[in-house]
Order: structure tokens, then C-alpha cells, then sequence
């Protein structure tokens, strides 16, 4: 399943945790990843800190444009607050490629507590903003970024992918794979709903039961 | 975490898979269970077939409103559509009890599609309906109810438990236990709308991965 090809993947809004940490763990695999960011000097400093802890110079870095332009694969991981105006910054950029969206609709300050945008998905909202030139996939709602960002730990979870494509779907999965986690075909991109909305579920099991980051796994597949 | 003394549980809608599922798996656990139907003799024919399979006469049945009268503990597992009048039919009987709601908002055929009811839970919905006087519980959404029903078989997989009061939530979460499953607490009942969102979700990846049951467990706890 894993990805055999190298790939440029550009990581918009790649300065906060779940960019940095996808960030890292794609370079650490061989992909060649940058980091975009509104400014180009806070990209550039995000940067240097990921090389740093690579030990290497593998990921570069450039303005959110710069690096969508760049790249196949484009992946949105800014606050929600964020998110319609960073994809609507780049949109003439996206024709014909992968959007992977992370985003979570978060209502701070109550983010334990499921708050369903309208129309109940926020990623779904993306896809029909785009049209189906774009091809979106919603992917890594509930996984831990401080888990992520550490890249001696395993992370102890599944990846929930949804999308109207399944070509898509199927390549996200393959660089979910490169960087030792599993993606789940889940269904259209109305699916995404249900992630999103999981993510408060975990932050509230977070709080209750005292840990820093509870994730899921699917049971009752044949190839666990 | 189990439950010690043995309690009365009404079943409404006992009659269906979820339902013959939980009663047969609370009774062969030690507990007084009735189920329930809105036809008496509906439910004396599954009564019967229940206790042919528990080889003893432990299960009880009744109308909605007999069962539901004699219980503390009334657990909903009827379709969607019949929610809120079987809710109706029996609302005067529920003061000061908890109401295990399992109910899913499926929309058939396309139940593989997450399509989010008003709000976006159904459960919290029947919470505002009968207010604080009744405890409502949101609970088994994405236990595969043919699963439970093979009382041999273990059930991989979590029950997510949502609910306004934390007491009531233990004593569900209690009961769980009882029939070897855990449960987890989820945050208020309005975090019920991502457990039964999941349940859609579950339903594409069993068709997608071609097996009965996908579940899902909750990593990164302490005691898992």
C-alpha cells in the first residue's frame, strides 16, 4: 500500500503542530516536502527546525502559493478559522491535484463538545467550494499532533480517509502508509462529518481520562 | 467497574437485532431483563426464542409501556423513524430513570452516507425532549448488532457512552462491562452526534472492506 514513488507534497500552514509533525514524518520517509505559511519567514523558520531535528536539509519552505504551485499533492492544515481563505489564496493553484484537508471545525473555547458547521462537514464545504477539478480528501482529524511531532514513537492509531474520489483516496492512503500509520477507505467525503466530529469526542476522553492524546482504530478488518 | 446487584432493564423495541442482542447478553450477565414491543405478542415470540438460547426462562416481556413501567433502567433500540413516538408512548413512565438511547439517524437506503439529522444528533434530541428529569444515555451506535448476538463470540470493539450526567454514564458504562465490552465516557449527549455519524461511516468501510462488522476501540487510555 505504501507509496514507491517520491513525491512533492506541499504543507500549507505547515508551521503549526499537525504540519510540522506531517511534515517531518513524509521527509523522514523520502518525500519531498514544503512548508508554506502566509508569511514566507515564519515558513522558512519552521523549516529550519524541521531539518534541524532531521539532521538534514530535506524540507523547504516558501509562501502557501510558492508551495502549492510546486506541488501534485497539497495539504491544508490551518485552523479552521483559516481554512476558506487559505484554500480561496491558492485555489487557481489546485486545478487537477490531491487536496488532503485536515481540518477540524473546532469552536474554541468549548472543543470537547461536538459543534457541527453548517452542513455538517467543513471539509465537505471545501470540496464543493472547489468543484470536482480538486480532488479533496479529508484525512488525519484525530490523530494526536504532539504524537506525530515525535518521530522515535509509533502512533497508536488508524486514519480515517474520506473522499468523493477513490484513486485519490487510495494514493492518500499509500503516504499515510509511508509514514507507518494505516488509512481506512471511509467513504465519501460527507463522511468526514463523523471525523471531524470524533475529534471533540477524543479531546473530552482526553480531559476525562487524563491522557494527552486517545486516538481510534477500526476493529474487525481482515488485515488488522 | 461491573455492575454488583442484579437490575431490572426494560428493552423497547426488544424485538430487533440490537435489542435481542443486549437482552440476551444483560441476561446471561445475571440482570432482570424485560423486552418490550409495541406488539405484546411481538415480543413474547422473542422473549421465547431468547430464552431457548439461554436455556432457562430469564427473559421477560411485555408492551413498551409494561416493561418500560417496571424498570429503572429502559434501554431505546428502534429504528429511527420510530424514535420519538415510542419516546411519546412511554414518557410518563421514565421520571427519574436513565434512558438508554442507541438509537442511529440512518436515512435508507443510503445508510452508508453520513446524513445528519436537525442538530445533528437524534439522541440529544429525545434529551431535550423529556428534559433533566429523565437521564439520558447515548450508547452501542457502533456495535455490530449481529455481534452481539453470537453470545459465544467476544466483541472487539468500545462502546462510546455520552451523556449530561456523569453518574448516570458510569452506571451504563457498569453495565457494559457486564457483558464484556468497555465503555468509554464521550463527553455530554451532544457528543452523540459523532458516535452516530461513526455508525454510517462503519457501514461504508464494511462494504468497502467486505466484512460484517467493523468496530472501532479507543487507543491511548492507561488501562486498555
Amino acid at each position: 500500500m505504501s507509496t514507491s514513488e517520491r513525491l512533492q507534497i506541499a504543507i500549507l500552514g505547515g508551521t503549526g503542530n499537525v504540519g510540522r509533525g506531517l511534515a517531518l514524518r513524509w521527509a523522514h520517509a523520502g518525500h519531498d516536502v514544503r512548508v508554506g505559511s502566509r508569511s514566507a519567514e515564519k515558513a522558512a523558520q519552521a523549516c529550519s527546525e524541521l531539518n534541524a531535528q532531521l539532521e538534514c536539509d530535506a524540507v523547504r519552505s516558501g509562501s502557501n502559493r510558492e508551495v502549492a504551485a510546486a506541488a501534485p499533492i497539497v495539504v491544508l492544515s490551518v485552523p479552521y478559522a483559516a481554512q476558506r481563505a487559505t484554500v480561496e489564496e491558492v485555489r487557481d493553484l489546485l486545478e487537477g491535484k490531491i487536496l488532503i484537508d485536515t481540518t477540524v471545525p473546532l469552536v474554541p473555547p468549548k472543543v470537547a463538545r461536538v459543534q457541527l458547521p453548517n452542513g455538517g462537514s467543513a471539509v465537505a464545504a471545501i470540496q464543493e467550494l472547489l468543484g470536482s477539478a480538486v480532488k479533496v480528501v479529508s484525512a488525519f482529524q484525530n490523530v494526536s499532533a504532539h504524537l506525530l511531532l515525535e518521530l522515535k514513537h509509533e502512533v497508536d492509531c488508524d486514519v480515517l480517509v474520506c473522499g468523493d474520489d477513490v484513486a485519490a483516496r487510495e494514493t492518500v492512503i499509500g503516504l499515510i502508509a509511508d509514514i507507518g500509520l494505516r488509512g481506512v477507505h471511509a467513504g465519501p467525503i460527507a463522511n468526514s462529518a463523523a471525523a471531524e466530529a470524533l475529534t471533540s469526542l477524543l479531546i473530552s476522553i482526553n480531559a476525562r481520562y487524563k491522557v494527552p492524546g486517545a486516538g481510534i482504530r477500526i476493529t474487525g478488518l481482515q488485515n488488522p
